[in-house]
């Protein structure tokens, strides 16, 4: 097995030095710079047998981070946008809500202090308004809701903000026998329901904390329905133990963007072999927004030696896919 | 992204029909019967756009019970007796064992009893000789194991005991763009550390029951050390639900052999769109074994109208890779 996948790969690198003189910039997106340079260096590097830093086909895992890294999480990321208009649909029914957080919270739409959940409370949100359906429902109620909403600054549907560099980054790993994997830390199940159609990544590739499910029959047919139980949690022991869950290994790329993500870099650093840790830097308040003042610190913290990073200021000429830069609001 | 993947199977498509007057044989060692037709037949009809059975390629997902199905669990699994001789080897420091089950009968080296220990009763083995160490550290006790052992009726490493029709469907499957996991009911980690050398399939496919790991510092290095609790059991919700879990969609294709599969083969089953449930029967005494009567009851159970059996006795001409038919003991 695998063959058919390293044969066409190497097909790929038969083919591609003849097209050399003719072949398209991978990252035309990316302005030129520390950044750029880094990622096309270890592309190449990594791809290359007769260089120390090769990396072999069964080894070349990358991981990023979704909300913050592949799309952008301010003012507060879909996951949570959408189970906040959940909770409050489902209000009737749930009266009790009105006096517990993180309902509460909730309720009151206070922006700021929603954008401060936690995953711990993002999950009980999700928890409290879909227990009992199946996945498969589930995926319709979050694609209807995606359909019909609009982020509140760029007014373009969630799925239409993907940031236009990260997938030219994700191409340019693909072609060169990567497996590129998601973290969704706002629950597997929402990015999963769209992730084939934005992405063109199978579900599979998509990790992250998860509602359980219970095997139950219903109209005398196996399904599997959702429960009242977080699968578990990465809060304590971090990203890490939830990647060696899904991938059995360290990746050898990875890129977040804010605290929560610290962890799964330093791991990724410590491993032996050439590895390549990126961290997105939310530095342009003109077009997109300013990280919060904990992510500034923790971003030029200590461990971070060696890490590159990603500036979007600096480094990204465009933001999003198929169009000119967005305006100022 | 997948888009390479994609192309691939495109050409591979067009090119086929070019070779098709000197086309080998894909299932050499199958015989001609109702497995096997329905088999090709299957994987013909998914990949022919113009077919009501077709399957889009993110759909193409395969899923193969591991011990029983792609080798002989019998007398019983490499995992099982992997975790036995690493019992025996550390009772010096636990006698307390001599009196307390699992290790009772671990210990007292009942063949019978041994085959009848449980999934639970695994996991608790696998914790009881393997804490605190990484999975970078497990995978080489493992892997000596493996070197250090055979099978004791076949006389050959477990590893060398892959069945050759099995090997031939994985590889017909990913010639059509399918992508198959193997499901592990001896522990991930186990069958993680010799995956892709035995099979060629990367770590990330092999799913099932696995052990936590903790997120910490050794030697000033982060490290994911293995922990003393299990991550999540099937026991009672099933394999459907570990699928669901890892996958986030009903396989198309599933295998399995013993009553503990019925769980995932039913709701593969009970899938919309086509799909192909196989169930492999351990019916040949001389050149392999018999499955005991639980399983042959399970096999002919309510639920499998429609399932297709396989026959090792009628349906496979060689059992092992490169091999002529094993002799009798």
């Amino acid at each position: 097995m695998y063959s058919l996948l390293r044969r066409c790969c190497l097909l790929f690198a038969v083919l591609m030095p003849l097209a050399a003189t003719a072949a398209p910039d991978p990252l035309p997106s990316w302005r030129d710079g520390a950044a750029r340079r880094s990622i096309l260096d270890f592309v190449a590097r990594s791809s290359d047998p007769a260089s120390p830093a090769f990396i072999p086909l069964m080894e070349r895992v990358a991981v990023f981070e979704h909300d913050g890294t592949l799309w952008p999480e301010r003012p507060v990321a879909a996951a949570l946008r959408f189970a906040v208009d959940r909770v409050r649909a489902r209000l009737v029914d749930h009266p009790e809500w009105y006096r517990r957080e993180p309902y509460k919270t909730v309720i009151e739409a206070d922006e700021a202090a929603l954008a401060r959940l936690g995953e711990r409370e993002l999950m009980q949100l999700l928890l409290a308004t879909h227990g009992g359906i199946s996945d498969e429902e589930f995926s319709q109620i979050v694609n209807q809701w995606l359909a019909g909403n609009r982020h509140p600054r760029f007014e373009r549907p969630y799925t239409a903000l993907v940031y236009q560099p990260m997938r030219e980054l994700l191409a340019l790993l693909e072609a060169h026998g990567w497996r590129s994997f998601i973290y969704a830390s706002g629950g597997v199940e929402f990015l999963r329901s769209h992730v084939e159609a934005v992405y063109g990544v199978p579900k599979e590739r998509v990790i992250g904390n998860q509602i359980k499910t219970d095997y139950q029959m219903r109209d005398g047919r196996p399904e599997l329905l959702r429960a009242q139980r977080v699968h578990f949690s990465d809060e304590r022991s971090g990203k890490a133990v939830t990647i060696q869950h899904y991938l059995g290994r360290r990746p050898r790329l990875i890129m977040g963007n804010d605290a929560s993500d610290e962890n799964m870099l330093s791991w990724t650093a410590a491993g032996e072999g050439s590895h390549l840790v990126l961290r997105l830097r939310h530095d342009d308040a003109e077009r997109e927004y300013l990280a919060p003042p904990a992510d500034s610190r923790a971003r030029d913290g200590a461990g971070a030696a060696g890490w590159q990073n990603v500036s979007i200021k600096d480094d990204w000429k465009q933001l999003f896919s198929g169009e000119a830069p967005v305006a100022l609001r």
